[in-house]
């Protein structure tokens, strides 16, 4: 897989159930502005869902006929169990990726641990179909995944671990895995990163605000090359630091449910909360300003 | 419930999957210590199981004959679905007690939504034998149980939250809990702040060590006033000290595997990993200079 990914927001009902519904058709718009899908990422709420919710997500988005080639859906989770149900449910669907979390409850684990934990994950699912995506976002999950544990990885399971998400928010963590696994897929976990990403022979990005800004970013994905690549990073940088000004998943709910009119987007799972009026008012106002659109996403969620 | 409660380690079978038999004897064991049962919690592994395998756990216990009045089980999870499913069967089991963590992944949450997260279990659970114990591990679970929090869950939940575990490891914070909110039955994480505990007003402790050390726990925990306390108080701190020169829960199982002569306590699941041959020698060598025992072990790892 490559390009540009988002961690798909998680629309909700009223009494908190995921919404799928809503959850197909934020897909299909990601999908009409060249955004691959990594639903239950970090930004969708991910690990505030069971196993089953995203099981029959899943099946509601592969029922609904979204292609599964472009889903890269998150299934790491802290036990063995948990991780191997949702993986062997998503390679059996054909997705064309998964990306995986370390198990990221018990802190200061070894390298020799998590070894064990993915390739105990990997004979369990036991399908050809499976590429993992590693997932390293440190200042979230704590459990970080070193260059020592791709190493090794990649010699025991070179045809199932194809890639890496790195949300270190550290370049010199990314530039070291490229230049060190050269054909391994790097995304960089925030499209601030992209442009370098690429120049460095990198795969792409997955980056919460895909979910608002998913055609520009694909836009320097695809014309990295181009004269006016430095200026379109900085346009990018401008819309995430705006955003980075609030907590960023309810930031990403709040605009979704303004821009395409369908306020049940504000919706979060405790422990998230939504912004507060001052807050909303603030992030809108400043969108405004900057002339913001979302073209396409009123049609598409009214359909 | 006070007195002395362990994080009961959990044994595998060779196939990983959770072994209810050696679990039921183990307990058997700690209640014959005077020691209560904190199944599923940091130390028993529990956030390396699914839910389903806890919930299997705790029926074999159940209908093994264990005193639910005498069981705490840990049933906080990321998901408010997760953390429903098991709070609900403990509370139905009649379990004294539940240990219920934080949700534990997203990081620099808000009071307002852990509040609403705890709410949500709460309401979902309905159950009037629902007794929770709130679990404050910032080393681990990173996210924290606040004063402020305590104090609006007190308010609108007098009946259901009704004590804590504080593995701080901060003396402060638990001198300050009992300060603000007499009647909250506070536990400490470690034996070692068991005497000052005591001496304060607090309910006893709930402690990784117990597994192995619980009858000398629950002798200081009964006869703290008596003159020998402070002597008693070292020489717990003294054996946690041996055992905390190596990874606590391979250690513990390492013990108990020796001292049972059950090798299979040895198993853990990844992402830990056993001992190795150094350190095992380094601390059973250690353990035996100390004459240290675990008197009726065997006998009922007989049974």
């Amino acid at each position: 897989m490559s390009g540009v990914l988002s961690p798909v927001i998680t629309p909700f009902n009223p009494n908190l159930t995921p919404d799928a519904t809503r959850l197909v058709r934020q897909c299909r718009w990601l999908l009409s502005q060249d955004c691959g899908l990594t639903v239950f990422g970090t930004t969708s709420e991910a690990n505030s869902l069971s196993v089953d919710e995203k099981i029959d997500l899943l099946d509601a988005l592969i029922e609904a006929g979204i292609d599964a080639n472009r889903m890269m859906p998150g299934t790491g989770a802290c036990s063995i169990p948990d991780t191997v149900r949702l993986t062997a449910h998503a390679a059996k669907h054909g997705c064309g990726g998964v990306l995986m979390l370390p198990p990221f409850y018990y802190k200061e684990v070894t390298d020799d641990g998590l070894f064990q934990f993915f390739a105990e994950v990997i004979e369990r699912v036991g399908d050809s179909n499976l590429h993992i995506y590693l997932y390293h976002i440190p200042p979230i999950a704590q459990v970080s995944i070193s260059l020592t544990l791709i190493e090794r990885l990649l010699k025991e399971y070179p045809e199932t671990v194809v890639g890496i998400k790195d949300s270190s928010g550290d370049w010199n963590n990314s530039a070291g895995i490229l230049r060190r696994f050269p054909g391994f897929a790097v995304f960089s976990g925030t499209e601030a990163m992209l442009l370098r990403n690429m120049q460095s022979g990198g795969a792409g990005c997955i980056s919460a605000t895909a979910n608002i800004n998913a055609a520009a970013i694909h836009n320097l994905y695809a014309n990295w090359q181009a004269p006016d690549a430095e200026a379109n990073q900085e346009e990018l940088n401008a819309l995430r630091g705006a955003m980075q000004r609030f907590p960023m998943i309810p930031a990403l709910k709040q605009v979704v449910a303004h821009y395409s009119g369908d306020a049940s987007w504000e919706r979060v799972r405790p422990p998230l909360v939504k912004l507060n009026g001052e807050q909303k008012a603030d992030l809108l106002n400043d969108l405004d300003k900057r002339s913001f659109a979302m073209p396409g996403l009123v049609d598409v969620a009214a359909r």
